[in-house]
Parts: C-alpha cells; sequence; structure tokens
C-alpha cells in the first residue's frame, strides 16, 4: 500500500479516528504498554477498526518515520453504516437492492462486482470486516472507479447484517449451487431484496444458507465448475433489474 | 512462455505445421534466405499462422539450442475450423449459440469469458488471429480449466466469419451501448445465434455493428461506464440460458 494512505504517530492516529474518518486497520507496536495501548484498543474496539500487533521492525519499515509505536491504514474510501442507507433508501420512495459478500477476498473479483453493483444501481456492498478483499488500488482499479462512488458497510458479522436485513423487511437472496436451490429468475427480485453471493472457493457459509429468504442458482448448459464470483454477481443483479423493468 | 511449448528446427517446425498441429505464432531468423525461408513462408500462409521475423539473438535466448532459424510456439489447445462446426451442430439438432470477440486482448478476461462459454454450453468461442488474447497458461488459469474443453476457432477475419455465419442461418448479436440498441431481454436468443462482444476499449467494431442483425445493451439503473467485458459476456450467455429454458 502507498506511504501516503498511513497515518503514524499518537495523536494524528487516535485524532483521525474519533474523526470517524474510515481506517481499513491499525498496527501497534509489540510490547508497547501504557495510555496510549489503552487508549488505541479501546479507540478501534469502539469503531470496529482491526487491530494488529507487530514488531517494531514492521512500523519502521512502513514510516521511515517516528510512529510512536502506532500506525493507521486508511481505507481509500469512507464506509458507511448499513443501518442509515436502508431506512434511508426506503425514505425515498425505493426497493432497496443490496449486495452482501461473505469472504470475497479476490482482490480484482472484489472490484469487478462493485462496478457490475454501480452499474445496477445497488444501494449499497456490505462485506464483513475480516476475510475480506482490501479495498485497495488495485481493487479501485478493477472497479473501473466504482468504488469511489458506490456506498460500501464494512460490518463486524455478516451473520447479524443478515439478520437486521430480515427484521427491515429486506428479504435474502443467496446463490449456491444447492439441490433446493431455484433458478435464479424463478425469485422475485421485485421486493426489497439482499443478494448473497460466497467466496469463490467455499461459495456462502452453509448457516448463511440456512439463514436466508431464498436460495438459487444460475442455470448452465454444462456441468463445468461454475461461473466466476464477478461474472455470477453481474447475472445475479441483471436478473434483478430485469425484473424491475430497466 | 514455457519452453516446452516451443518446438524448433527446420524439420520439427515444418512437420509440426504439415500435421496440422495448433501452432500459435512462428518466428522467422531475420535475414535468413533459402528453400528454408520459402517453405515457412508457404507453410504458415496455408495454415493461418503469423509470422514473425526476429533477431537471431531472440531465437538463441528462447532455446539455448539449435534452432536453425525457426520457432514455433505451440498453442496450448487445438484450434478447429469454424465451417466443421456449425453444420455439426445443425445435424446434431442443436440450435447453435457461439461467441465471437472482436479484439478481446485481455488475457484475465478472455479467460473468464471462455470460463462463462463452457458453463453456458456455447459451440465454440471465436476470436481473430490478430489483436486478440494470447491463449496461454494464464488465460488457462483464469479460465479455470474451461479453455481445454471448449472448441475454439482462430479465424483470420471476424468479418468473413460474421458473414459466413449469417450465410449458415446464424444471426449475429452484437453488444453496444448505442441509441439503436436494444435491452438485451428483448432480443430472441432461441434462434441460432453468434453472440459479439467487443473489446474493454474500443467495443465492437463499427462495421461489424452495422453487419450485425441485432444490437442488444444490458440495462443498467446509473449512467456508470458500463460493466467488465466478461461479465457483460455472462449476463448475455445467461439470458440466452434463460430464453432456452435452462
Amino acid at each position: 500500500m502507498a506511504e501516503s494512505n498511513l497515518i503514524y504517530g499518537h495523536h494524528p492516529v487516535t485524532e483521525a479516528i474519533r474523526a470517524g474518518k474510515a481506517v481499513d486497520k491499525v498496527f501497534f507496536q509489540q510490547g508497547l504498554r501504557g495510555e496510549l495501548e489503552k487508549e488505541i484498543r479501546h479507540l478501534t474496539k469502539a469503531h470496529d477498526i482491526p487491530l494488529q500487533v507487530v514488531p517494531r521492525e514492521k512500523l519502521n519499515k512502513l514510516t521511515k518515520g517516528t510512529h510512536q509505536g502506532v500506525v493507521a491504514f486508511m481505507a481509500l474510501v469512507e464506509y458507511m453504516p448499513l443501518e442509515d442507507i436502508v431506512p434511508f433508501v426506503f425514505e425515498q420512495g425505493q426497493t432497496p437492492l443490496l449486495l452482501l459478500l461473505d469472504n470475497v477476498s479476490d482482490v480484482r473479483n472484489f472490484g469487478a462486482i462493485c462496478r457490475s453493483a454501480e452499474c445496477a444501481g445497488v444501494h449499497a456492498v456490505v462485506f464483513g470486516q475480516s476475510g475480506s478483499a482490501p479495498v485497495n488500488e488495485e481493487a479501485m482499479k478493477a472497479s473501473a472507479g466504482a468504488l469511489a462512488r458506490i456506498r460500501l458497510c464494512r460490518v463486524r458479522s455478516i451473520f447479524s447484517a443478515v439478520e437486521w436485513l430480515q427484521q427491515s423487511g429486506v428479504q435474502i437472496v443467496a446463490t449456491a449451487l444447492e439441490a433446493r436451490s431455484k433458478k435464479v429468475y424463478e425469485a422475485d427480485f421485485t421486493a426489497p431484496t439482499a443478494i448473497l453471493m460466497g467466496s469463490e472457493g467455499e461459495g456462502v457459509h452453509p448457516k448463511l444458507l440456512k439463514m436466508s429468504d431464498v436460495v438459487v442458482k444460475i442455470p448452465q448448459a454444462t456441468d463445468f465448475d461454475s461461473f466466476n464470483v464477478s461474472v455470477a454477481a453481474g447475472i445475479v443483479l441483471y436478473e434483478a433489474l430485469r425484473q424491475r423493468d430497466f
């Protein structure tokens, strides 16, 4: 990551977090104790920012300067709370269309998915704070700039996000090549919907599949493997657009 | 490219070409004249293989051995003549579904498109011998192995391929964000169809668009750029599958 995305030193880092700036993660120096440690632990927890303890040498290498034991990696983009977006979309008289990503860790796929999501007018792309692709320059490039436009929600738990959405009247449509899966065009996307896509290797977590309102699959003419996750996301989004008369 | 994909020396190269092996291109030594030159020029022309004249040092570097002035890059896959495939598909009682790629030069996009094409049961992926992505290891990886299964046609001219397909009763459905474009779900994919996709930067060549029977666009909810070409190909293929009741 470019050095320009780093903030370091006690006051710069704590102030950035307090101001609500989008921080991807914080590196804290191994063995350092005292007020700074307490403050950083408290602040990162309160703001849902991943904290990683690393050797002093790593911080020296990153900053070439006085880091005082703490370095923050600033996100290229701002994150928004899911709880703010959904009511806002309803209030605007629109039908929510969201995209939930369960452990999509490939940066290029993540970027390409966000590009499709922006084309499809998705109201927010939601992903977990661990296991997801970093929102970095490569992701930005693969998104053709869409990452700078689309609303992004980084949540502590996709499970909680799914529960909260369902309680808010948004159905969860998961994709999986399962026996019980409907064909994607048999699902109703005209209702408030969050489309749930899984990781390339593992697919959607079985527990999340169980929680989902509908499980769909993309039809195939052969038994070959399956569509790439970014292509699959594009297809499901297209089906939603088609049903919503775009 | 791995050395194992190379064949070099007078007889090995000419025999490989005569045997109809899939050769991606031939490098011939600058300044070399005589029978070998005539034979190589004749053979590569007759078999539609790109020929490139290069300095002797380049050949030395590639082969570390006695190249005798000629090196052939073997394709990872076999190519098939389009003229053999379409009649065969008709004879089998199937409705042709082909994919034509006009200058799709990004290796990863090319691989991802072939992956989707194999999932969708496309009868052949057709691309021009110049301006297209190389069919190499990276393309193979991006295709998740689909490149080893799907029928590939490398043609001298996409224009001629389009004309030949139309004469054979196959409609050309091109994708472009043009004013006259229909929405993709308004086109009829139950007829024999070749889907024509253009390059990332340029789209489908204007002359090819003019020759096409139908021009379609993928609906969007925003004015953002457009879908990535491999996502767009996946969406059009999905629409064909949907209409064909898969």
